[in-house]
């Protein structure tokens, strides 16, 4: 089994992504870290306890960063996750406790003592894998790999959903998703271009949600409010699986196409957040901020119904 | 006949465009204007100047920027277009003179004279455009279309010549193509994503340095070293043919393939230089510098061998 420490802001799709992992065969969860991002660090960590709860999860959830690097509170998609990041159901109690070791240095200690045997599975903004590289630089060599949910590298119409190049993982940490970028680990990001490709149609949701599982049940709910903000914008044939088609990309990368090249982030600026590849990193430029930068994976394509399949059959226990 | 202003920086594909305008029935050039690009100012003047002399041009010749907006002076590409700016061949003699109205207002006034009526031609960097905008904000409506051969909007694999996402032209005044983007005149992007689609392969070279023509022997001199220049890149089915695509798109824009919606173009940082369309304008973003910005048409795709055969036929007089 692979042992992953998934770092995240649940959020309706990382409690899909949370629960894939906890039953696939082929993961082994060591922790679980929180971080701002879909709903302030509370409102995250609360909602990671409360998986943790009806999951039925062994591993420690930790807290980590509630701002990104740069510490501006950006608002949060409450549009998207509802005002408690978690569809406003009014099931999560909120008063279960983080342990008390903090997210990076969590991280740090895990990667630490198992050197080249930890994937961490990033789904959201990256402030908490930017503060342990920067506690930690030996992280980029000892952790096995980093999947990133993120980014968007224009491999077809999907370019952004915060602004028309940004996606919001990203977006949300541009600082920290940079830093990401520079360090040598092996990475992949797994961003719009193929998880806006992977969509959870009505019959997937209703197999889901009429499980006799409690856990499925509960994404069935929560998904319902996560249907209802895509359907307001113009997305009719079910839901984008953001969050679950990383987890799925560490279970099973061999159903992505993915290109290889450095990438950097813009931080400032118009296209704050934009995540640009280079796709010739052997030319030379004359401007060229992207030499000298360890590559990363990019994913630019997707079996999109095997991945949904992994995920329904896998969460349904079939 | 379309009325044109040219705006050049001699340049080896200059020269090819000069002469497909000169030689289509479909343009009337009324002026050529000369920028800072390819060249530095001296030299794309010199060589503007030399071209009306070949190419037997009438229209007048006028000098314009020597540095783009914000006054730094960037390197030019001797590499790509001789350190002459037209491929070294010791046959341009320089001592011809310009106009003595620069470009800038010679833009204004022409096209105040010929309200609606005037196609600009924007072959090199945009300072002169931003220039005149500057001095007559009325342009933006007075001017039939602006069409620029600049940019690169990841349509495909081909998203930049100066950097790993910057298109030469516009990276050469970032500045000056923001503001020509965010002015509401018809304008049209010719960019990297069907520029590089149309390439002159060694045999339509060939047929063209073989003509008896003085003008058409000149550019198949010149175009020998710009050939060298991209199989020295690795392109060995000849060279792609810009800122000629771009005259072509005036005279036959039903050749190309366009999507519609607003441009901004990125100013600093490591993206300098990229240009970024907004597709999907109808859609609310957290952030979104794209909204309320006049649109552009954004070259998609190209009929690149009807393309290529409109040129040669055009300047053959076949």
């Amino acid at each position: 089994m692979k042992k992953v420490i998934i770092d995240c802001d649940p959020g309706i799709d990382d409690a899909m992504a949370i629960l894939l992992a906890q039953r696939s065969k082929d993961l082994e969860i060591l922790g679980i870290t929180t971080v701002h991002g879909n709903a302030d660090i509370d409102h995250t960590t609360a909602n990671t306890l409360h998986l943790k709860h009806v999951f039925a999860i062994d591993a420690p959830v930790h807290q980590g960063a509630g701002l990104p690097l740069n510490a501006v509170e950006l608002p949060y998609p409450t549009f998207v996750h509802g005002d408690d990041g978690m569809a406003d159901t009014g099931e999560v109690p909120g008063d279960a406790i983080a342990d008390s070791t903090e997210a990076e240095h969590f991280i740090v200690d895990t990667i630490r003592a198992n050197p080249h045997e930890i994937t961490i599975i990033a789904l959201g903004r990256l402030t908490n894998l930017a503060r342990a590289l920067a506690i930690a630089p030996e992280l980029a060599t000892l952790t096995k790999e980093v999947v990133i949910m993120g980014g968007a590298f224009g491999e077809n119409q999907f370019r952004g959903n915060v602004s028309p190049c940004a996606e919001a993982n990203i977006y949300g940490d541009p600082d920290a998703a940079d830093a990401v970028c520079l360090a040598a680990w092996q990475k992949t990001f797994v961003g719009l271009d193929v998880t806006m490709l992977c969509v959870v149609d009505p019959q997937r949701q209703a197999r889901i949600r009429h499980s006799g599982d409690a856990a499925c049940q509960f994404i069935g709910r929560i998904s319902e409010f996560y249907n209802s903000f895509y359907a307001s914008i113009g997305y009719t044939a079910g839901f984008p699986m953001h969050d679950a088609s990383a987890v799925a990309y560490a279970i099973a990368p061999e159903l992505f196409r993915v290109r290889t090249g450095p990438v950097r982030v813009v931080t400032n600026g118009i296209a704050k957040g934009e995540t640009i590849l280079n796709r010739e990193p052997a030319r030379e430029y004359q401007e060229d901020h992207w030499s000298d930068i360890p590559a990363a994976n990019v994913c630019v394509d997707i079996d999109a119904i095997r991945v949904l399949d992994l995920y329904e059959h896998t969460i349904l226990g079939a």
